[in-house]
């Protein structure tokens, strides 16, 4: 790493992976501060499936040696560079990205998660031409372009923004793309992390039906409590057989291995769209008559753009929207990361730093 | 079949298939002409996939004996029942729908192929009450509900309209429905019946770009006639790669049994569609990050309500989109299945009958 992309007068410190699920303490130089650059006092992380899939090498091996994942992450800020919007001492949070080009189609139409040269908060490189490798927020600081530091509303606690900053754009995004609400019926397979929100979100939007779709009958009065109308137990054919056509905005958060897609497919309503939020590793098989017959859609949809994170930071001020999440200290980090692999949060679990107790 | 179904009066002599691609000739009896039918006197009729796919048993068994398939009907017409709009001596077409409740949701918002009571042109039952089995057009004449028979404007000939019926709304359709017009990159897969009306309509739709994309190269000058501003033989990895990421919208006619999904998504801009209209045997392997990264979508596409015919029929009128045709006799049907089968067709063949050389 050349030293002019490190600042060698400090050192983060963090719980890195090397392609294993087995964090390790780890410190780091980060790139020097710039004139757009926020330092971040991390007091809060939330643990995305992402961050699984990255420090497992389950989406291939690690691009730039020790992995500092984490990309759910709040803090307040410490450090800013010159041009900077912030304030030192704002409380903001970071998402999946901290820099794009700001000048191509996309970025100018608000689609920045769609830009060619986007910075991945971690396990990535930033591209704004100032050079550095990214880390992420298991540790106890960061530095980021602050254009992707969001300001925390003063309503929201600093544990309970984390997981909106990943979780919460994700699902927020496409039911705006799509159109949710008055007159429309949701649903949403998978409720865990990206659900527990989606089904959050699509209620709070005023939809006319808000359906939970899901393996587990166990999740049956939980989603209720999560502003659910309905549930369906997608193992159990007459309940699948009695919401056939009936929805027509299915967010699809996670997957079974062996999904019959076309059964999934029959619960969307004529020309209705079942939005593809989790990626699964094997190719999806879909019967084309499923699509055909009924002029049904798959789309798939990535995070947001800046404008939509805030949008969603402020609808969820305005509309009582919050993670149900499990504090852990991050000194525990492996701890936390065995429970999320084990699907065992309710839903989201959150780390937190020393920096939470002197917030 | 009971007799009240049957209007023992009248005989109307076909083509039909008993399951294979041999037509013979037979004869029925129509139903009993209701008060919004019509009967046509057919002078022509197109030859659809769709009819090769039924008269081959290649979609299932046949329904009710033997078939007179046939979705691209034009004929004038030279009985009518008493509420019905039409004349006598109007030259009228039909394309692969004869009948829908007209009640539902579907039919309420102009989605009439969505109806779940719909009637098809052949191969099916009427479905409003009054019984029957339903003909197609290879035949001299045809019974129908009025109300999708649709006049043919007087700019356009009778042989020329007949794909329109099937082949036109379906391919004018998903481009009004997705925003096909200035601004925007059309592509079309497949160059054949449907595909060569799509560019056609791209190209009036004053599209951007419209772009043929085939694996014959010996369709890339046609092509420029019939509007398509560029070409991509899609065997062809340089130009694939060439024109990544630059389709709004991609119209696919046809499939190869090998297509590569995940190359051809490629083609799609972001934030784009890949409309299917056609219905290929096997189920699709798709490469769900092909959709996730750049938020693609997937979306079939099904003919079009009457409202959508009647629009369709109008923009031809007024913007000279004509099929490409190559006319044969009825009374050679066997010989034009056979060249239609053999994808030798520039771009659809119309039978004609012997009320043609009348007309």
């Amino acid at each position: 790493m050349p030293s002019n992309t490190q600042d060698q007068s400090v050192t983060f410190n963090g719980w890195a992976s090397t392609g294993t699920a087995h964090l390790k303490q780890w410190s780091y130089h980060p790139r020097p501060l710039g004139p757009k650059d926020v330092e971040m006092e991390i007091s809060h992380c939330g643990i995305c499936g992402s961050d699984i899939h990255t420090i497992t090498s389950g989406w291939g091996e690690l691009k730039n040696g020790p992995c500092i994942s984490g990309h759910e992450i709040v803090g307040k800020v410490v450090a800013k560079g010159d041009s900077s919007h912030h304030q030192i001492g704002d409380l903001v949070g970071v998402g999946a990205m901290v820099d794009s080009c700001d000048d191509c189609k996309e970025c100018n139409n608000g689609f920045h998660q769609l830009c060619l040269v986007k910075g991945m908060t971690y396990n990535d490189t930033f591209k704004d031409g100032r050079g550095g490798l990214t880390y992420g927020g298991y540790a106890d600081r960061v530095r980021v372009n602050g254009e992707f530091a969001f300001k925390i509303p003063s309503n929201i606690s600093a544990a309970e923004a984390a997981p909106l900053l990943c979780a919460g754009v994700t699902t927020y995004s496409p039911l705006k793309a799509h159109g949710a609400g008055p007159g429309k019926t949701v649903g949403v397979i998978g409720i865990g992390g990206l659900g527990h929100l989606a089904i959050q979100w699509a209620h709070a939007m005023k939809c006319d039906e808000v359906v939970a779709i899901s393996t587990s009958d166990n999740k049956r009065e939980e989603s209720k409590k999560l502003g659910a109308s309905k549930f369906v137990n997608s193992k159990n054919p007459e309940e699948v057989a009695a919401a056939a056509k009936s929805m027509d905005i299915i967010i699809c958060t996670s997957f079974d291995k062996n999904a019959n897609w076309g059964e999934l497919l029959q619960l969307v309503a004529n020309r209705g769209k079942l939005v593809l939020l989790a990626l699964p590793e094997a190719p999806l098989s879909i019967p084309a008559n499923a699509l055909l017959s009924r002029e049904v859609s798959i789309v798939g949809s990535l995070i947001g753009g800046k404008e939509m994170v805030q949008e969603m930071l402020q609808f969820a001020s305005e509309h009582n929207v919050r993670p149900w999440i499990e504090k852990m200290p991050m000194s525990d980090a492996n701890a936390a990361i065995k429970r999320m692999m084990e699907g065992r949060p309710r839903y989201r679990i959150v780390m937190e730093t020393e920096a939470a107790s002197r917030a």
